[in-house]
């Protein structure tokens, strides 16, 4: 008989979950970026929502208030390079999104950057009327592709990543997908997706929101057209650090973007009233950076030097089987279901789990110090980050799990 | 004769500049701001580009850091109020530019507000043709109403505010004027501009960076219809940091955003795929609010407690009529002239200066701790502050400015 929570065969090869968690620890080539954050006894699984705090950041960013505004003032723009930060730092994501440099820059939301991205996608496609949009996407890229439809006169047409191939046609300007699902976890085959709305003639707009620093993304080699991104997940920037807009440099000297802020003008301070776009990622720029939320991004982005993300997929495919099997050999039977693939190609790093009274579990999980997230009004949603991440707090996770279940009464 | 400088007479009432300077210090009433600023000995006349910093701000932000991203992590977006940031700030800004509370929200950079205020007024016009945009105007929103025009098939109209009357009919949709000339100073007459745009039936977007922390706007009680704003100028907010939206409460219903982003959402939890606009200003609000920054421009809101923008506005004023003065008494004649307007009705809070070797004056400026900017070509840019600027550093500015024109030679 399968499991009750993914119909896999329940194992039971006589080694005790806790101790196999602690063999996992000490073989886990990562072990050691742990100590880079600042962490408790709290099992924090909400890494796919708010990253944990580099040790380091506080003290970059006393140094970046009380130094760099407080002393030196507007002459940081120039001394510090404040300026230059957006360029900057998006050549520091660029490698763990697979970008040579040059095509990627930081500053706005995440929603202000699927704009940019989806307006601009659908003027070089002026005679083809459709937007295709993930229909299984974060709300905010339909809202906003929404929007950028109705101001480009487009329509826009709903798709689950899965059938995308039966919406794309001549009539497609652009397709907007997310690379993970926020909800279930699952994993959409950016390669083979990409590939298929070129083939159509259209423009690959992706959104590495829940993908960027949890596995190899490999946006140049899979020639994707246009990307965003957020930085406060597994990039660890900080509460609503700014997103990144990736612009495949071929599409760069094209990029008519519809917010051409002062910052993204050729000669910015010459201040003058025509609009002349800069070459490059600059062009996606718009006001002025909000330098404290940017500089904290920057020194977060440290914990990753050295890393390979093969490795940081390697071990996130390893946690999320890992809670999986606590969970299947933990939990009261029938309480959850795994909506998370199980095929390793289609999980991203995260595991859902469908459960009846996810509201009530997760307030009771928090309370014992294993923090994930609800997805109203039925998921339980946990977050596997592998740079502080291990097997033992996976393992008390799923423990901390099966016991609430147990109190938690049907219904509840 | 007359003073080269602004020409009006020369005064010389026997008293010294300096010990003029020190009686009005003496005398104001704002003097005990500074001890809230972290300052030195450098005069620091750019607080119009990038406010000082306020003592206890980096004080707040350890807290934030360490404290409620570092500790509580997730929760925090509930239990440390930071998911109500972007309406909570714009209430503490609100009685800074006149508005009644709920008509404020902060959040992305000025450009992105000009954008959603150009388009939604634009739409609340649908069958006028016109958006007319001062052609003075910092030049970021003259770039993005560009856009917002192309984006809703618009014409844009640019004219001098001097003469808003000539171009406004009942073909003008919008009209998006700045308060303060960034170049000049000049300052606009807000209450009859804004009348004369109703009057033609056309909606009003005032842009304040230049004015807000400066002097009093009085958006109600002029009955403005939006408003942007930036932060870190006069409001001492930090580099960068979130721009601010004013949507009047009666076109708040009616505001029909262009980046309806998730956190615009009646209830962005529910991650709904249709979009519900929230009531309210919450509906100016797009992505995830960038925490860091936002969180250290409420902290540097603390030092507008108790402050009458009477008193601001009326030291502001004696400030610049001093510097003018000091400057005509003390500058070698010929070498610069007032740009920004003498009447008192006419003049923001800084003192723009024509001069034909600005570059390496403001270079030599810098260096002997006298800190203005310069705005390519021939301009010299002095903001005056009034919580943290006092009259000796306005003397002692206008006395190193004229020791530079001395050693800088013409044509230098």
């Amino acid at each position: 008989m399968g499991s009750p929570v993914t119909g896999r065969p329940v194992p039971g090869d006589g080694v005790s979950l806790r101790e196999k968690a602690r063999a996992l620890d000490v073989a886990d080539p990562l072990r050691e970026r742990r100590g880079l954050f600042q962490l408790d006894d709290t099992v924090y699984l909400d890494g796919n929502s708010l990253g944990a705090l580099p040790a380091h950041v506080p003290g970059r960013i006393a140094e970046v208030v009380s130094r760099e505004w407080g002393e030196l003032r507007i002459r940081s723009w120039e001394e510090s390079g404040w300026w230059q930060a957006p360029e900057r730092i998006g050549d520091r994501i660029a490698p763990l999104v697979g970008a040579a440099p040059g095509q990627v820059v930081v500053g706005d939301s995440t929603s202000v950057n699927v704009f940019k991205a989806v307006v601009a996608a659908a003027r070089s496609r002026p005679d083809r009327p459709e937007i295709v949009v993930d229909a299984t996407t974060f709300p905010t890229d339909g809202y906003i592709a929404d929007s950028a439809a109705r101001l480009t006169g487009r329509r826009i047409v709903p798709v689950e990543p899965e059938k995308l191939g039966e919406a794309l046609g001549p009539r497609t300007a652009v397709a907007l997908v997310n690379h993970v699902d926020f909800r279930s976890g699952r994993l959409h085959d950016l390669p083979s997706l990409t590939a298929a709305v070129q083939e159509a003639g259209a423009v690959a707009v992706w959104d590495l929101c829940h993908s960027a620093g949890a596995l190899p993304v490999g946006l140049d080699a899979h020639g994707v057209d246009f990307a965003v991104g957020c930085t406060y997940k597994y990039l660890n920037g900080g509460p609503g650090s700014p997103a990144f807009l990736y612009v495949a440099r071929r599409h760069q000297a094209e990029f008519d973007s519809p917010l051409p802020g002062w910052t993204s003008h050729a000669d910015p301070f010459a201040m003058a009233s025509g609009y002349t776009a800069a070459d490059g990622a600059t062009r996606g720029r718009v006001g002025t950076p909000d330098i404290l939320s940017m500089l904290s991004l920057e020194a977060a982005l440290e914990v990753w030097d050295g890393v390979s993300l093969d490795l940081v997929r390697a071990k996130s495919l390893a946690l999320t089987d890992f809670f999986l099997e606590c969970v299947e050999s933990y939990a009261p039977a029938g309480r959850v279901t795994a909506l998370t693939p199980l095929p390793h190609a289609e999980r991203g790093s995260q595991v859902a789990l469908r459960c009846a009274e996810a509201p009530s579990v997760m307030r009771e999980l928090v309370a014992r110090g294993v923090v994930g997230d609800l997805r109203r009004p039925d998921v339980l949603r946990f977050g596997f980050t592998p740079l502080y991440t291990g097997f033992a707090d996976t393992e008390r996770a799923a423990a901390t799990l099966a016991e609430v279940l147990v109190e938690v009464a049907p219904g509840d």
